[in-house]
């Protein structure tokens, strides 16, 4: 759907409407019950978008954003819309309220976001989907790094061999 | 700034508490009169994010986002914070409320959004910052086209002479 707006799209849509993306996660199976709690409603794709992506994204009572990560060459933002979730970056420990964000430029401080509290949280999450990334995981024996062959990115562990 | 935080830039922050950019547009004299209103926060910028800018624009009660136009290679975001803000489109007229928002994938429709109440409209919007792009304005004498010398742009007349 890169490129083409959904068939029906209208002009704007409620971000809350629009439906949940069925795809939890791609990464390897022992990491994804980890990340298996958040909810993302995909509302650049359905606009057609292709240079960037931006999700609305939900994490229920002790969900995560992600695994601690930092990408070589993509910027990502986030904004917060509701609830008070921890932003964790290698520099320490950030409570957010609604209202507060905070970008990630490329190669900068690994991060992800916990949701600690009994609340939902709901925020926007944008990133850019420039040639060439390559994302870290300092925390975990993973890593997702181009195929040499075809440029796809694949799951590796630290060791290079893949997952 | 690009690529840079700013020295001492936190971790995230509240993104009203952000400075409100000096600069309105660089648009020609004539049209900035249509554009003077908005107030943009430049919180991408801020986190020195290089790929995609993201700002939080504050109209008042009269100001338009900008003029109407479109981007030959690069998309665009919004996402409605506070107020109710009237998405222009080719296709004509959408009254927006908080929390729905709206994307405009390169060479698609033109657009902008006007505040026609009486109260503040607040929203996010987001773009990237792909090579080689191209605005055009439909309803203006007006077109923002790469110096082919420098590739630096340039606004010019619809017959190319330069502003």
């Amino acid at each position: 759907m890169d490129g083409q707006p959904a068939r029906d799209t209208p002009a704007a849509v409620d971000a809350m409407a629009v439906a949940v993306r069925a795809k939890v996660s791609s990464c390897p199976a022992p990491f994804l019950p980890r990340v298996a709690g958040r909810r993302k409603r995909a509302l650049g794709d359905l606009f057609g978008l292709r240079n960037f992506g931006v999700n609305l994204t939900r994490l229920g009572p002790g969900d995560a954003s992600s695994l601690h990560h930092r990408h070589s060459r993509q910027d990502e933002f986030v904004y917060v819309v509701e609830g008070e979730p921890t932003l964790v970056t290698d520099a320490g420990e950030t409570p957010l309220r609604p209202g507060m964000c905070a970008g990630f430029p490329a190669g900068g401080t690994a991060h992800h976001l916990e949701n600690r509290t009994a609340r939902d949280v709901l925020y926007l999450e944008v990133g850019d989907r420039g040639a060439g990334d390559e994302v870290e995981y300092p925390r975990d024996d993973l890593a997702l790094v181009p195929d040499p062959a075809t440029g796809r990115r694949r799951y590796a562990r630290k060791d290079g061999s893949l997952w």
